[in-house]
């Protein structure tokens, strides 16, 4: 199993807003291998269990409590590629929220919201996540398994895999330049059960 | 007020797949002009209150019954464009569902749904439809209050205040290349509230 590592150095890490990472590999096992940080720009490498306090102390990423919270996304009208990241601790586990600028088509900015989970593959598996925006008498909900971020965050949001927003929504999502974004995270005994029928 | 036409005439009309109509203007007074089907290819004129039954007729759009319906688009793989298209009664009202699949970004086709309501725009404001995708550990619903027949189709789907899906997550949602679409209206008199705050 090979290490996922941040290959690409960029200069820009503004507080609280980290540009992407790019993995190229997935790793299936991660126990017994190094794990790395899953933002761009940063070569770290460290096992899961190191990887919040390196989001922190490195990155200076929150942590947000509860079983509901509202992440602010400031500024979004910075230019792409940008990410916004925020931890979310809950349910004895800690998941890390992305949400990417990213121009997919060139001239269309679109923002990806994902959330992973700092742990494995399987254990990402019990959680089920729900993003919601809600403003402007419209209202989007995203419901899905996390990821790990032991897996590659580019590719889920290559594959359109994640809540997808052109600039146009998120505008009318957004306050005065700012996405608020609720999210939740349960546990999926139920969805677990629906995949072995 | 000028009426709102199909200018463009295009060829193939399937049975419940209608490619889409072009609209250039926006009608806000339509109970003393002529309105159009709202249909691609079709140069038919005619008030509301006949919509219904020309669609039914002339386009042998089904109307499906109920507070809560789900509509099954197949043949999701179809070139864009392509409209899916089915009609709902509820609440005294019939609603139409347009399911356009078109290429926004050239060879990147895209689907958008939204809800109209064969009815005026001030009518419109008094609905909130909801369209909810369920499938493969995934959920996605999207609110919003419809628009009516006489506002523009095309500004709505171009604008991408609609729920939006790339293709591979069409794909996540589809079952053997049909799409199960959830639908409910509902009264908005809470969202009719909070605008007036």
């Amino acid at each position: 199993y090979a290490p996922t590592r941040c290959t690409t150095a960029q200069t820009s890490v503004e507080q609280g807003i980290l540009p992407p990472c790019h993995h190229h590999e997935t790793v299936h096992d991660p126990q017994l291998v190094p794990c790395t940080c899953p933002l761009f720009s940063c070569p770290w490498e460290g096992h899961l269990e190191v990887v919040v306090s390196h989001l922190r102390q490195t990155h200076r990423i929150n942590i947000l409590q509860g079983a509901e919270i509202v992440f602010l996304a400031t500024d979004m009208h910075l230019p792409a590629p940008t990410d916004w990241i925020i931890m979310h601790s809950c349910l004895g586990h800690q998941f890390l929220l992305v949400l990417r600028k990213q121009e997919k088509y060139e001239g269309h900015p679109q923002f990806f919201a994902t959330m992973m989970l700092i742990g494995t593959p399987t254990q990402a598996d019990n959680f089920t996540y729900r993003l919601e925006l809600n403003r402007n008498q419209r209202r989007l909900k995203w419901e899905a398994t996390p990821r790990s971020v032991l897996e590659c965050i580019d590719s889920v949001i290559s594959d359109g895999d994640c809540l997808v927003l052109n600039t146009s929504l998120a505008q009318l999502f957004s306050d005065n330049g700012s996405l608020a974004i609720g999210i939740a995270i349960t546990t999926s005994k139920v969805h677990n059960a629906e995949a072995e029928i």
